[in-house]
């Protein structure tokens, strides 16, 4: 995934410039996603292990759930939502997330029924 | 939605002869569940509150998010982690839930994308 300059500008300028309320309190414009991932025949059970260990300490990150898919032994969902589109893009950059994704690669066999969401409330968003 | 007799013998045993440690400790055997739903067109947001203000107090209710689709202005996703499927089941008994369901059928316009599954873990699961 690549992140555009402007993308880029706007996330530095608010990590740097402004209040960390100030990039999206929760309620207000929290970003979401959610997707499945195919791994690759007997692999599930190592991505996963690699997904949750790679979750820990992203900053803005108000939820990151993955599961097993209870029909297709291959698939995993993932869902997550964020006090921002700002901090999810960031998240990609952190070296535990750049780790991950590289041992991963090698694990995943496709995407498929990704969907981008806002969040609106709900039981379980971290505050 | 239907709850066979099995179902309900089961949540009947649990509730009533269990300590409740024993539905499903975090981490054991969640359940989860996700899907898609339409509303009626200009009805999303009169729905989706029905669906925050119902969600509140639901025992074993891990994570219950809902969640303006990014592309279709008719659509909500609801994602959800529960500490055992008998607590999800059990959920559709509540009086809350029952009351925000009798209100919400004339605002749904349908249901697509749904899947069922384990979750594993993450961040925002509430403990």
């Amino acid at each position: 995934m690549t992140i555009d300059r402007r993308t880029m500008l706007s996330v530095t300028a608010a990590a740097t410039m402004l209040p960390s309320a100030a990039l999206g309190a929760k309620g207000t414009e929290m970003y979401g996603m959610l997707g499945r991932m195919k791994a690759v025949p007997g692999k599930r059970d190592e991505l996963l292990a690699l997904l949750l260990e790679s979750s820990a300490g992203m900053p803005g990150c108000l939820s990151y759930i993955v599961a097993k898919d209870a029909t297709d032994s291959d698939a995993i969902w993932i869902t997550e939502a964020w006090d921002s589109k700002e901090h999810h893009d960031a998240s990609l950059k952190l070296p535990q997330v750049q780790a991950a994704i590289a041992k991963a690669r090698p694990l995943i066999a496709g995407f498929d029924s990704r969907a981008e969401t806002e969040p609106v409330g709900g039981i379980g968003l971290k505050s």
